[in-house]
């Protein structure tokens, strides 16, 4: 069983283990017996029948009996012969620590494919390369070669972390290590060549030693895993909270080149994790300290985003509920026990009220020197606090101590004030994993998709969708009745940019007036025009763009954002895992900050703001057709309330022929 | 002297002192001793002759010869008089315990304005009230009640701190001494009736065992010593850092009950800090760990805003490089020595070659789980390294044993990869104080300004500064030549919203329609208007909102925003403090993304951003008129290039007769 194999083996292959302590492939070996692995360890190194004083074999195969794990230590020159020696000794899991793989370029990428394919052949999963390896600190198993386990007696936990990197899960367990606590299972995932960190999560919500799972990511591959892992969280109560880098451009491109990952957009990443339940924090420490505002709560269905602050500073206080602040997250009360007196009793009290207060989601106590030198009476208020919201504690000293004392009681501490901010703001924004809408009828749009759409045939396929198109096609000759004035525009397979090249014209008065612009447009574009289309011009009051894309990493997105340049002046985009409801897109409506007039900001003309929402469901629904990489209407142009929505241009791009 | 009360008191009173060790008034004497303090020490107690086994006195004037610094711990009641027997005792200095003060209400304003008054006026200077003390750790001087000095052995060092706050005083002591340092003078300044932290940060420049002066300020007052400490810091080469509450506007109103200060605007305080050489950090940590960046550095004259990353892990270099990148810091290159083997030749020469690459500003080192149990060998090549480049260090696992080795030799080291970037950042913002450019004659303006000024008058006032104004006023019997089509306005001192009112009129075609739409504006509005104006129709590339307004906290600030609505919905507002000269006007226009299309992107036409330049410039001259409070133009509509701009509407505020 992988479970078994991954988390607890008991019979590890270590392929190329050494003697020579200095060398990164003695460690695992070393660490294995400093951490008490009870289980039996076969190294393996064809010229050596002794290493670290434990018999070693000449080969895998000449290891008698059953192997849970191997893990393949050997230079990247040779992972594949070991990979092919694994695989035909019938071993269920191998572990490869070398780099050089899909992250070095394509002949890594090549030699990356082959391992895989013999490894399937053979039934063998594969974790890594690039993986630094796996412990389970409840077993005693320290099965990697990463130099955080140079610690003594790291103290196992109830949290188990993934992680892409290996260098961070040692900074994970020295981390853990200060604040007084350890993980379960700790799992270095690497290139992710076969096993995923989402299948790996999916595998952990079974443990039932781990009762939150921790995700450091570099990028996501195989996004319906992340999914299946976290549906199936959420139904067992276990949370999952990801720090994953790509936050800006450089930050991407640099994690895609340390593991050979691909570049998606990272608000997609946002939307993707939003979407399927998984929070997602902003800051290294958070990802440590925040877990225990998470176990066993619920996402909640209406947060207030509010929170209550007991605090023993002033100043201290006022640091988390400024940082707050700068994220729209409201104190609707802070109470300062410092001239009660802080005792237990008054903390206590403070807490507990705040902890039921209908005004906030949740309760924060700011402790402050008293937390360095007396921990127990520091916080004797804060452990025999109950109520129904969840308690965050922010230690405004350095007390390890009372972080240990935290941490015991399963209560989230912190060490900044932003970290505690950020965890606020995980968990505000913490939803349970959504149930897409179903995608209807989408045959009529999937007759309309053809390798190459026009403008006409985009109008269709949204059409077909639900939008109303007001564009008809025009005959030049016999232009058909229209409520002038109409824009005119040239249908053309060829021209990018229909403006600049004269292939639009605007507030046409009459029919003549319209087949005198047909036939300019036809003198000065030649066969670059394969037709023309008119719609009446319409006044909104907003534009938007409306979008749907396939995102490399998570799949299909909807995005609405402000309109003209604003979208990317001012980054304002809205995206969702596509399809959405209506009410999704609703929701989305109100996070576009340039829709504020047409929501009726000082007193401004509101627009038709359930059309808009229609138009982005039925846009969404994209999702079920393959055949489209990509669709944009720029601009929608929004009209007074109950006077729908207008395309102003359209435009489908079909995916390559390969990936529909 | 005040620096050598305050910094170096070698007799020190203790009025208010107390036997019963539970007792707040009976820390600053333990402490005083467990920290071994030299001088004498003269607790004041009517009620026992002896102070925790010290000779104790019944009143101050008992005391044997001069006194350095009274430290008053009495109750808020009693502080009145202790303030007057010091003050005719002949204390230099007295620092005030108590709070209940101005942050309590109107009662205690006036408390502290009487006792502000009594030390005035016997030559005392006060400390506080609300002050947790003074702590002089080169000298042995804990003479303060905050709970941090229970640790023993803390250790000196060169950098000062001022803070508002006294909790934050123990929680920077706490910090600093896990990191392995320590400061040269700590001190609390609380409610601020007299010394403010600006004008103890000036005496700390003259401090010799001061290198970096570091603030914790919940507001801003007295802004002009802020300004005198800066630029004496500055020509002394001593780096000030700050960290500012109030980034929120939930936190600046905690910040200002919290020790009865005044609400200012943020953006205004980061213009203020800016402008006069302060480096502003983000987050509590970045406080404590960029001091080395600074120290010995100068402002970058024309930073390039990249870093080189020399890295030990893949992972921790991408988390450094991520969150700068969202900062818009650019990593001109990473290097990873991970395989190259973290060997200190290695790393000398990666760092050697980042820190004087000319593409970048700043080298960052990061480093592994090396840090954790090799300090010495992981940070060989760290400590090694030369070059003009200023050095970062970021560790990734719990190090502190590494970040003391850090430390002692004047490295920054950082504990989180956003303290390390939010440094860097603050670094690259830092700038020499500015000088302000003259405000040249300001006679003209100065004659036109009344209590009430109209919007004729506000233009007047404008074009005396230099502005453009294309407006004239209309005897609509008779209107002067124009060039029509023609924008008419009532001019009124009564109607706020003059598009509203019906009180505007656009695109007037000539002379008749003029006169009828003066009549129909009289007919419409009655006494309410008290003349008219017009000016020809423009169309602009952009507009924008310029405006001045005099800050509570930190005086004359221009503004240039987005026109519209945009300023607001998306904060697209950039703030200096006035006067500025066109150049810095230039750099403002550059900072408004909403003006990104008038500065050509995407091809758009350009505007005059010189004419607008002249404009900002020209606005930010009214700092030296005090009977303006505000000024705003909005829109000024930015016309393309070489046709100037406009002001569409203007108005001007004076500022009550108090505070001219």
């Amino acid at each position: 069983m992988l479970a078994h194999a991954l988390f607890d083996p008991r019979r590890i292959a270590l392929v190329g283990a050494s003697s020579d302590a200095s060398r990164l492939t003695a460690r695992a070996q070393i660490y294995l017996r400093r951490h008490g692995f009870t289980g039996d360890l076969y190294p393996v190194n064809p010229r050596s029948a002794e290493v670290q004083g434990e018999r070693a074999y000449a080969a895998i195969e000449d290891i008698p009996g059953p192997i849970d794990l191997a893990y393949i230590l050997v230079g990247t020159g040779q992972v594949e012969a070991a990979v092919a020696a694994c695989a035909a000794r019938g071993v269920p899991l191998a572990c490869i620590l070398a780099d050089g793989f899909a992250e070095a370029g394509p002949e890594g990428a090549a030699l990356q494919a082959r391992i895989l394919a013999t490894a399937r052949a053979g039934g063998m999963r594969l974790l890594g390369p690039n993986s630094m390896g796996v412990v389970n600190l409840r077993a005693a198993t320290a099965c990697s070669v990463n130099a955080a386990l140079e610690a003594e007696g790291l103290k196992p936990g109830r949290w188990s972390v993934v992680s892409h990197s290996g260098s961070v899960m040692g900074t994970l367990l020295s981390r853990a290590a200060a604040r007084g606590f350890g993980f379960a299972k700790v799992i270095g995932t690497g290139n992710e060549a076969d096993l995923s960190a989402g299948e790996i999560a999916s595998l952990l919500v079974d443990d039932p030693e781990t009762d939150a799972i921790l995700l450091f990511l570099e990028t996501i591959r195989r996004p319906e895993l992340y999914e299946a892992a976290a549906r199936r969280a959420h139904a067992a109560g276990k949370p999952i909270l990801a720090y994953k880098l790509g936050r800006s451009e450089a930050g991407a491109a640099l994690a895609t080149t340390h593991t050979g990952a691909l570049a998606g957009s990272d608000a997609a990443a946002d939307a993707f994790f939003r979407a399927i339940g998984i929070a997602r924090v902003d800051m290294l420490d958070t990802l440590l300290e925040a877990p225990p505002l998470f176990i066993g709560a619920r996402p909640l269905p209406a947060p207030r985003r509010a929170v209550r602050v007991v605090t023993t500073t002033g100043g201290g206080g006022a640091m988390v509920v400024d940082r707050l602040g700068t994220m729209d997250i409201a104190t609707a009360k802070m109470v300062d026990t410092t001239l009660a007196g802080a005792r237990r009793d008054t903390v206590i009290a403070a807490l507990n009220e705040a902890r039921a207060a209908p005004d906030s989601d949740i309760a924060i106590a700011v402790i402050g020197s008293s937390a360095q030198f007396r921990p127990q009476d520091a916080l004797a208020g804060v452990l025999g606090s109950t109520g129904p919201h969840k308690l965050a504690a922010f230690l405004l000293p350095q007390a390890d101590a009372s972080l240990r004392l935290l941490a015991d009681a399963g209560i989230a501490g912190f060490r900044t004030p932003e970290s505690c901010a950020d965890a606020v703001r995980a968990f505000l924004d913490w939803q349970p994993p959504r149930d897409p809408p179903p995608l209807g009828d989408l045959s009529a749009a999937a007759a309309l998709l053809s390798a190459a759409i026009d403008e006409p045939g985009a109008r269709a396929v949204f059409a077909a969708l639900g939008l109303d198109d007001r564009a008809v096609r025009i005959d030049p000759a016999a232009p058909p009745p229209l409520a002038y004035p109409v824009a005119l525009k040239a249908v053309s397979a060829t021209i990018a940019h229909k403006t600049e090249a004269g292939a639009v014209a605007l507030n046409i008065a009459d029919a003549d007036a319209l087949k005198a612009a047909c036939a300019a447009m036809s003198a000065r574009l030649g066969d670059a025009v394969s037709g023309f289309i008119a719609q009446p011009m319409v006044r909104g009051v907003a534009e938007v763009i409306l979008g749907y894309r396939h995102d490399p990493l998570v799949g299909p997105i909807v995005a609405l954002g402000a309109g003209g340049v604003l979208a990317e002046i001012y980054r304002d985009v809205v995206l969702r895992l596509a399809p959405v409801t209506e009410a999704e897109a609703m929701a989305m409506i109100a996070q576009v900050r340039g829709l504020a007039p047409a929501r009726g900001y000082r007193n401004l003309p509101r627009g038709d703001l359930a059309a808009l929402a229609h138009a982005v469901a039925a846009v969404s629904r994209l999702a079920g057709l393959a055949a489209v990489a990509e669709a944009e209407i720029n601009p929608l142009i929004v009209l007074p309330e109950g006077q729908g929505v207008v395309m102003a241009d359209a435009l489908i791009a079909a995916a390559p022929a390969g990936e529909r």
